[in-house]
């Protein structure tokens, strides 16, 4: 025998748990997002059954697709691409070794963006640098050779001595090598684990200046190069890039939102970036990023809530290399960011979240350390100063305040833009902590009055390094 | 003004300095020995200067040379090459693809003396299996199929968890799913880590049996492909190897001694393998075993002691992939077997000593115990029941107890027979402390009275496994 309920009793008992929950929702959230393997599951559809995603590539724009399909399935609102051109930069096939003193492969990558070598390769002696500075030193001496970056990098080690010390080398080195004569660029890859794997990233030409052509190698590679030089010998490489530059091709930042019930016109923004290199599947670098801004977003949908201002994920094409994403998506809102009252960024990978890096104006920080308390439960409170993403960065010169969501960072970079950069190296819970963390913050940021200070950012730049990470 | 000592008075303080010495030589040896950096340069010249060891290569060949010339250059006695004849297998190139039902690409590597593929590759769907026992069930599941053998294993993980547990199924793996029908075998890398890297190996096909195509591919896609099998997908997989096995060529063991002051016929082995594998540069496989070796006996000889029974150095051609250097030397030495009271092998890579482990007779074990304990003050004294080493194994049905200097192996099978065996791997202080415990060991046993109890091995031998680690 069946016991009916009528309906109006229902409707008022399920109102009435709506109302209790609502007073409090954000437990909620945690205790949903905790069990929750959304984010997982998604992420093993961008990597397994799409794969890599780079600009101007087809699984970029089934990514695209299957994004804004997703999030239609999770019910959000004005899903829609907005149309970025992007550029359209291919691999083909990289070959190296050591000719002299003694001949060894060399395990090799180009950089992206990065011309070919004429064909036959580029073949001269090595002069070894671990800067800039060095390289202009150089002087004559670089003429005719390739450099060699040999920049040794530590997990953990920040801006002194961590992938932002090296960045800028495997961005601008190609130039500042080219500026004294140089034929080639080589780099140790910016690598803090030695499985003699090749990391690729993105490289600029300074105008004016001859292309050259540059290439990461394993760290074994440059550590052998620099064991020779040490000797006294004279070491001679040779290396073959088939890379090339192919006509801009059209892509998208995909967008889905919830809608605010008061302040519709404000916005959070939440994101990671959709697009990532060529080698391995992009899973940490940035798939992760976008699982969990997809199922934060969806796990506050799912919960029947409906913040006071919009909350609105944002997956941005063309980080790697371009950041077009980013830029098109600050200028096709300008008129909007004035009212964006914050962009919170996942950008270093899957492994569990420590908290939140925070660049906003007076007490922002100290505002969103309160707010991260109720993530404590599961250790992703640590608020620091400083921190956002790449992909939101255009947003911070119209004082949208920029927060980061820090992950352990500690084997980020063993495997950061490399052919090992595959799902098999993320934990479905860890993913879902930080589905949850994002959500978690999303959410008070979207509901909080006053919302944060605006953020002034500082003025100075740092053009050695790629856009979005200048300051 | 300089104090001259007349010849005589001098003559007879060194030869008093060296009588107080010699009544214990083992601290000199371990003081010496430590502050060494001579295994480390020669392990460099092997590895940076020579490079991979493949048998039948200019390489090996090229080693055997200089290895010989460095023993006459320390001063070794009754130095020569030994003649071995061995199997000449070449790798050419591997590629490797996963079709269905998403196009991934595998980091693949041929098995050792693997049969190419017919050009243009093997294209079949892919049937997993953990063990032999489960090819052999598969029956007609199997026929045109490829076998991925998909089986994790664990640092330090021994025959039950270890290298040990799976390198049956890559050693006989191949003519296992030829039985059943297969098409070709693969197999998810021997490996204790994940960065995208395959790990070469030997293989051998039964005799009768269809010779199809083996090859290792790296963790990553061994779980990518197990994942779409766990969600009930079809798995087509492509791969296409040009590896060849051509004639048999010439190569050596490579043999130097200090003979023995007062039963110069009764012989301590010490030793290792001078080949490797093609990828990488073998330098903890097994240029550190030979390095070690090399270094051992250059100590003692360097420090004017010499021994009662003769300690001889063989550094032995052709483990990887035939032990016919092992083999040579139990043959063209078997009238002296009976004579030799011990063979120490160091083949588990460079990292720090731990000990030894020992298979002798009865009340063997404690003996080297006994004599470990010179090592404690480096931690090197951590003695074992069974050990030895493919090269000395064929010697121990003659009764030659067998030791085995046991290395910290956490680390050794991440990079075991890939491109990422490389110097820059080994620590030069570690190596230091792995010569003087086999120089230690070596000076006491050639010198015991009475020696240690002689060997029966078991005579049950696995002969899934390799030659060499069969029992």
């Amino acid at each position: 025998m069946k016991t009916l309920l009528p309906a109006f009793a229902l409707a008022g008992f399920v109102a009435a748990l709506i109302a209790a929950a609502d007073a409090d929702p954000v437990p909620r959230i945690v205790d949903e997002g905790l069990k929750s393997d959304g984010a997982y599951r998604k992420l093993a559809w961008l990597t397994d059954r799409i794969g890599p995603r780079l600009s101007g590539s087809e699984n970029l724009e089934k990514a695209v697709r299957w994004c804004a399909d997703e999030m239609r399935r999770d019910g959000l609102e004005k899903v829609r691409p907005e149309k970025v051109i992007v550029p359209h930069w291919v691999r083909g096939e990289a070959s190296g070794r050591i000719l002299a003193p003694a001949p060894h492969p060399m395990a090799i990558l180009a950089l992206g963006m990065s011309d070919g070598t004429p064909t036959g390769g580029v073949t001269a002696q090595v002069v070894e640098v671990t800067s800039l500075e060095d390289v202009a030193a150089l002087g004559e001496k670089a003429k005719g050779k390739i450099v060699l970056f040999n920049k040794r990098i530590y997990a953990n080690g920040g801006d002194d001595r961590g992938y932002g010390s090296a960045v800028g080398l495997r961005f601008k080195g190609a130039s500042a090598a080219a500026k004294v004569g140089a034929v080639g660029m080589l780099i140790r890859s910016l690598a803090t684990a030695d499985l003699r794997l090749p990391h690729t990233g993105a490289m600029g030409y300074d105008e004016g200046v001859p292309h050259v052509p540059a290439a990461a190698i394993a760290p074994e590679d440059a550590e052998l190069i620099h064991r020779f030089l040490a000797a006294g010998e004279t070491v001679t490489v040779t290396f073959t890039l088939t890379c090339k530059n192919l006509p801009d091709a059209e892509s998208a930042n995909v967008v889905g939102e919830i809608v605010g019930s008061e302040k519709p016109d404000e916005v959070v923004v939440i994101g990671g970036h959709l697009d990532s290199w060529d080698v391995g599947t992009g899973a940490q670098d940035d798939g992760a990023g976008c699982a969990i801004t997809m199922e934060a977003i969806r796990l506050i949908r799912s919960l029947g809530l409906t913040p006071k201002r919009t909350i609105r994920a944002v997956l941005f094409t063309n980080e790697e290399n371009g950041l077009r994403g980013g830029k098109a998506y600050a200028e096709a809102h300008a008129g909007e960011l004035s009212r964006h009252v914050a962009a919170i960024e996942s950008d270093s990978g899957g492994a569990r979240p420590l908290g939140f890096g925070v660049s906003a104006g007076a007490g922002g920080v100290d505002v969103v350390k309160k707010l991260a308390a109720a993530l404590a439960p599961f250790a992703a409170d640590d608020v620091q100063t400083g921190g956002g993403g790449a992909d939101i960065s255009p947003t911070a010169d119209a004082g949208v305040p920029q927060l980061g969501l820090r992950q352990d960072a500690t084997h980020y970079f063993d495997i950061h833009h490399t052919m090992a950069d595959t799902l098999d190296k993320v934990n479905a819970h860890d993913l879902a902590m930080n589905a949850t963390a994002m959500a978690v913050m999303a959410w008070q940021l979207a509901n909080l009055d006053p919302p944060l200070p605006r953020y002034t950012p500082p003025k100075t730049e740092d053009t050695t390094k790629p856009p979005g990470i200048r300051r």
